[in-house]
């Protein structure tokens, strides 16, 4: 079985192409298989790439542990770069299926190479009942106290719940997130963003995500980052998200934002 | 640049060849970023394969953080599969150059496949002066207070200090690793392997590894654990070990003590 392995702000991917649904019975299996970190080759999720008959391509991603992501910010972008460099689907917009819909993804390109790739993450909200919020119409700029410490918290859902903290003079730290989790008012938990803002077209993000803990990066959570300090009139229309992991940019047009980042690929080879 | 991923017990390495020396310059950063398990293809280790002038191979092992190692019983048994059935050096018998000399590792195969591979891990010493212990001969079934429990520890130095440790109802935990490794008696700290008996041919070794934590295997702890059991009179010459990376047999002929084990290809490639 031939792979690629490529990555996305540290999130890691085995790809595999499936045209014939050849593996559509032991797909589970493969993916626990190939992300071993030790047993295998190792990564985040498997992504294979099917043939769609409503898009350029469709994409299904199964998680190290078997189960399956509708959609993720990261491997979308891997994904694009993958069909336009390797699979040769020369065009500047590309839709690929997802669990989560068409997804449309802009390419900039340089040289027959992806350079940026540019992904509608949808509308964010700040509704308690979309989040959701116990008993609690939205949460925006607001000191909660928490097992004794007080936290300036705004929630909102990104795909997922997050929420944001800023954290400008390190006076939190990401462990944190593991108490703000799990806190009675967030009733499917919450991932929590801790923002440093550098000005209003920069900020740093450290995001500990709900289940995981503190990870390199988080596409989502850059997005609602922005989205929530542009709410709060703390940052432009356009910023540049850093992470552990690397840097993204985040865009807000009319409400839909945008996430641009790169992809690069580790290694192509055949699995034993 | 090509490799081969393969594992032993679930360590797990990259190996290149290299017989014109050209990585020679950058091998550790080429180490810490091959070995990356995000931004690399991740592993724990590079091996690297190089000519020798009084051995079939040398073997040059840098770790993942870009230190090196001698000596690796785990990676020595792979190296060993990689020459036969990739570099086609058909004995039954390889010499291999090591950091910690020449080792003579001996091969089962079947239909050009190597099945096991037979590797002389040298002597284990009880003396307190090598392991080395603080003021004390010897550390052999004595009961030691720790952090106030008490333990029946057994130690000796088997490459690596390592302590053993009967847990046979389960009445300790591989945390308690952590306490134990730095008890003070230990002047280099000490590896602590938690033994079950089922028979005097089969054992379960969890080791707590010092500096690293809880592992899946250790090789040179499943040796210690052998040679500390028959000190004890309580297992064979030859014992079948069982860890949760996989299974190994310890046999010992004139206190030479020999690990036979297999090891696996995962996949082969190339780098991007």
């Amino acid at each position: 079985m031939n792979f690629i392995k490529m990555q996305g702000l540290g999130n890691d991917f085995i790809f595999i192409i499936d045209n014939k649904n050849e593996f559509i019975d032991n797909e589970i299996e493969i993916a626990k298989k190939v992300c071993d970190r030790r047993f295998g080759i190792g990564a985040d999720g498997l992504v294979i790439i099917r043939k769609s008959n409503i898009a350029d391509a469709k994409m299904v991603i199964i998680n190290s542990d078997g189960s399956r992501a509708n959609m993720c910010g990261n491997a979308i972008r891997c994904f694009a770069k993958y069909l336009y460099e390797i699979n040769s689907i020369d065009k500047s917009i590309i839709s690929i299926e997802t669990g989560d819909g068409i997804k449309n993804v802009e390419l900039k390109t340089n040289n027959n190479k992806v350079e940026l790739i540019k992904v509608n993450m949808g509308k964010a909200s700040f509704s308690g009942k979309d989040i959701p919020l116990r008993n609690k119409k939205e949460l925006i700029n607001e000191k909660v106290k928490i097992e004794g410490k007080t936290y300036k918290l705004t929630t909102l859902l990104m795909g997922v719940p997050h929420t944001i903290l800023i954290n400008n003079n390190d006076e939190h730290t990401i462990e944190e997130g593991r108490i703000i989790e799990k806190y009675n008012l967030f009733i499917d938990g919450t991932n929590v963003n801790f923002i440093k803002i550098i000005d209003k077209k920069n900020i740093e993000v450290r995001t500990w995500e709900r289940g995981a803990g503190a990870t390199l990066a988080c596409g989502t959570g850059c997005c609602a980052s922005v989205v929530a300090l542009k709410k709060l009139g703390l940052c432009d229309d356009k910023v540049k998200v850093k992470t552990l992991g690397g840097s993204l940019e985040v865009e807000v047009v009319n409400d839909e934002v945008y996430m641009i980042g790169a992809a690069d690929f580790i290694c192509k080879g055949e699995l034993y």
